[in-house]
C-alpha cells in the first residue's frame, strides 16, 4: 500500500466540484460559436524552441521544459498563443478573419497562490487577419458576453488602452526611453503618486516630464467622456492613435459594450509584443480583481513565419472565475461528521460547496479555501458547536461573523445566496 | 523568422478536422451521462512513483518523465487508472457505485504508427465499488451504446473471457506457470497452431498438456452457445467462474448487447492487473483492427491506500474511432491547387477531408494518411490530370483505380459515401 498525493498546484477534481467548472466551460464555448469562433485543438507539447523566440524570460524559468527520450528539449504549453502562430503560418490557404478559440490546460512552474495553479484552464480567442477596430471591439464584446451569460457582468468592468496612442503620446513629450518607461507605467496603481515620479526619474526622465507623464497616465474614465481631453492634450502625431480610439469608442457602442469600458492610459499589460489595444477585465465587487486581459499582437506572427499577419486576443481565466460558494472548514477531527452534513445541506440547495477530505489543518483548509475562491468560509468548531453557533468569513473583506447552528440556511438567505 | 514545427507524434487540429474529433467526444459524453457516469477532472502530470507501483517496465520506459523545478519526479499522465485509484483512496465517504469517465489526453512516448501517437485522446469510464456481473454487462452495454450512436453496432464485435475462467482451468489442467502461460496465450492469434504448442512448451508445458490448452483456447462464439461446451470441459474449481460467466451472459442479455458478445477464451489483455472480465471491441470491417478493451481490476485500488474497492471499467479509443474519409494526395508542387480544390468540393459535401498543407512528400503524405486512420486516398498526380484522370486509393484493402478527374462526386455518389 502506496499513499501517493497529486503534486502542488494540481487539482483533482470530483464530479461536484468539476461540475462547475463544466458548465463555466460550456458558456465560453457557447459564446465563442455565437461570435463565429471556431474551436481548435493543438498540442500540449511543442519544442521548447517555439517559446524562447517570443516569451521573456519570466516565462522561460516557469516553463515545464525537459528533455524527451529523442533528446528534443520541450516544454509544456504556458500559453497557446505562439503555437497558434505557428499554426497560422503553416498554412496559406486560412481565409480572414480566422477566429479561433479553445480551452484547454497550460502549465507553469508557479508559486502557488490565490488564482495562480500550476496546471490551470485557459480559454483563448483570437482574430488574426483583421487589422480593424471592429475586431478591436468584437473580442472586447464576445469577452463581456461571457459575462453577460454568467449573469456577472453587472460587476465586471474593462479598462482599455492603445500603446501606439500612449508611445506617441510618450514621445511627443520627448521621452525616449518609452519601453522602460512603459514597464513603470504598468506598475503605477501599485505606487504612490511620489513613488512613481521618483521611478520614472530614475530611468532618466526630468522630474517636468514625469509628471506630465503622471498626469496622462491618470487620464481615465468613459471613453467617450475621455476623447475630448485625450484629444487636447494629444500631439499632432498621435492623432491618429486618437482617430482609432474614437473608432473604437463607436464600435463598442455598437456592439452595446461602451458602458462596461472605460479609457485608462495606465494600462500597459507588461508583455511586450502588445501592439495597439490592451485590455484588461476586472471585477469591481472583488476588490478590482483583475479577471484576464488581452490586446492587439500585430508582429507577432511574422516572427514564427514569411507571412505577416495582424492579431487581437485574449485569454479567458477560468481560475479567476470560477468561484466556490462556501468552503466547510473543519476546525478539528470530531467536528468533520458536522461539516459534511453542512456541505451536504448546502449542496442541496443549490450552492457549489466544498470541504476537506484529507484532515488538513485549519490553516492549510483556509489557504485551500482562498485558491479555489471560496466566497466564504464557514468555520465550525467544538467549542463554536457548544455555544450552539458556527463562523462566517467573507473572503474578501475578512469579515467573520457567528451565526446560530441552525440559522446557517437562513442567514444565506438574508444575504441573498440563496 | 523561425518555422518551428510540431513535435513528431503530437497533432494540430484545425477546426475542419477538430470538428469530427470534438463530435465524437459528445457522443462518448452523451453516452456516459446516459449510463449515470459522473465526469472528473484530473492533473496531466502526476509524480512518477504513482505509475512506478503498477506498470510493467514496458510502460516505464514509454512515459515522458522528467524531474520538475522543485527536483520531483514527474510523468506526464501515460494513463488515468492509477490516478483514479488514488482518487477513491483519498475519500472515505464516496457513495458507491462510483461511476466516472472523462475524455482526456495522454501522452507515451512510442513508435509513431497508424492508430498510434505521442499524445491521443482517450475517454475513461469505471466503475468502482461494485463487484456484480451487472457492473461487468454495464460498462460494455456502455461501450456498445458508443458505437449505436455512431452508427457503426453493426461492425463491432466485442470479445470477452474471465481471467479466473481461464486460470482456473489451466490449474485443473495442472498448468503452474499459469502467469507465463496467459502471456503465450496473449499472442496466439498472432501464431499458427504449431507456433503456439512450441511457445508452450519453452515454459516447461508437456506437449499433451500444450494441446489441451490449444483445445480450450479455441473455445470461441456466442456465449449462451459456448456454455454448454464450457461447463464440459471445466473441473470442479472452475465452475463458480462458468456460473459468473452465464450470468453475465444474462445481464448481457438484459443491457440488449449479448448479440454483439463472443465468448473467446484466448483473450488476455497483456495487462497483468486484471482479475476477472477482460473484453477486447474489434472492428469487423476493418480487418478485425481491436479498437479498444477494458476489464475488471478488483485488486489495483488496494495498491494506492487502505481501502478494497473492486472495479471494472474500459478506455475508449478515439484514435481507433475517428475516421477521415478521404486524405487528397497532391503528388507534386504545381498540382497542389487542384489538390485544394478537391479538399474543398468534398468538404463542402459534407465528408471529413485532409490535405498536405506542409509540403510534405509523397511516402510522408501516405504514411500521415495512414496515421489519421483516412479511409481512402484521392491521389491528384501531373500526369493523371492530363490524362483527364485521379487515383482513388483504398486503404484498407490497398486498391486503387483510376477515374475521371470531374467524376469524383459521381464515384463516391456510386460507392454510397455521398
Amino acid at each position: 500500500m502506496t499513499e501517493i498525493q497529486s503534486l502542488k498546484g494540481f487539482y483533482d477534481r470530483y464530479p461536484e466540484e468539476w461540475v462547475s467548472w463544466k458548465k463555466l466551460i460550456e458558456v465560453v464555448d457557447e459564446t465563442a460559436e455565437e461570435f463565429g469562433f471556431r474551436q481548435i485543438d493543438t498540442p500540449n507539447l511543442e519544442k521548447a524552441d517555439l517559446y524562447r523566440v517570443k516569451s521573456g524570460d519570466e516565462l522561460m524559468d516557469q516553463m515545464y521544459s525537459f528533455e524527451d527520450k529523442g533528446n528534443r528539449k520541450v516544454s509544456l504549453t504556458p500559453e497557446q498563443t505562439p503555437t497558434r502562430a505557428r499554426l497560422v503560418q503553416q498554412r496559406k490557404d486560412l481565409k480572414t478573419p480566422i477566429k479561433w478559440y479553445d480551452t484547454s490546460k497550460r502549465w507553469r512552474y508557479e508559486n502557488v497562490q490565490k488564482g495562480r495553479d500550476r496546471e490551470f484552464f485557459q480559454g483563448d480567442f483570437d482574430i488574426f487577419g483583421i487589422e480593424s477596430v471592429e475586431a478591436d471591439a468584437e473580442v472586447i464584446a464576445a469577452a463581456a458576453r461571457i459575462y453577460e451569460k454568467l449573469d456577472l457582468m453587472d460587476r465586471v468592468r474593462f479598462q482599455l488602452n492603445d500603446r501606439n496612442l500612449l508611445e506617441s503620446m510618450l514621445e511627443a513629450h520627448g521621452v525616449e526611453n518609452t519601453e522602460e518607461v512603459m514597464q513603470v507605467i504598468d506598475d503605477k496603481e501599485k505606487m504612490s503618486t511620489e513613488e512613481f515620479l521618483e521611478e520614472l526619474e530614475e530611468t532618466g526622465v526630468e522630474s517636468g516630464k514625469a509628471e506630465k507623464i503622471d498626469d496622462l497616465t491618470g487620464i481615465s474614465g468613459p471613453i467617450s467622456e475621455q476623447i475630448g481631453e485625450l484629444r487636447e492634450k494629444a500631439p499632432e502625431e498621435a492623432q491618429e492613435s486618437v482617430d482609432r480610439m474614437e473608432n473604437l469608442s463607436e464600435a463598442l457602442e455598437s456592439y452595446d459594450v461602451a458602458d462596461h469600458c472605460r479609457l485608462d492610459l495606465s494600462i500597459v499589460r507588461g508583455l511586450a509584443y502588445y501592439t495597439g489595444l490592451v485590455f484588461e477585465a476586472f471585477d469591481d465587487e472583488g476588490d478590482l480583481r483583475a479577471l484576464f486581459g488581452g490586446g492587439r499582437y500585430d508582429e507577432l506572427v511574422s516572427i514564427f513565419g514569411d507571412q505577416e499577419v495582424p492579431a487581437v486576443g485574449f485569454a479567458f481565466g477560468y481560475s479567476t472565475t470560477v468561484e466556490t460558494d462556501i468552503y466547510v472548514l473543519s476546525v478539528s477531527e470530531n467536528v468533520r461528521d458536522t461539516a459534511l452534513e453542512y456541505a451536504t445541506t448546502l449542496r442541496e440547495k443549490g450552492l457549489s460547496v466544498e470541504t476537506d477530505l484529507s484532515r488538513r489543518g485549519f490553516g492549510e483548509q483556509l489557504d485551500y479555501a482562498d485558491s479555489i475562491n471560496a466566497e466564504r468560509v464557514l468555520i465550525v468548531g467544538e467549542r463554536d458547536l457548544k455555544n450552539n453557533q458556527v463562523t462566517m468569513k467573507h473572503m474578501d473583506s475578512g469579515k467573520e461573523e457567528e451565526i446560530g447552528k441552525d440559522e446557517v440556511v437562513e442567514h444565506l438567505e438574508r444575504e441573498r445566496l440563496l
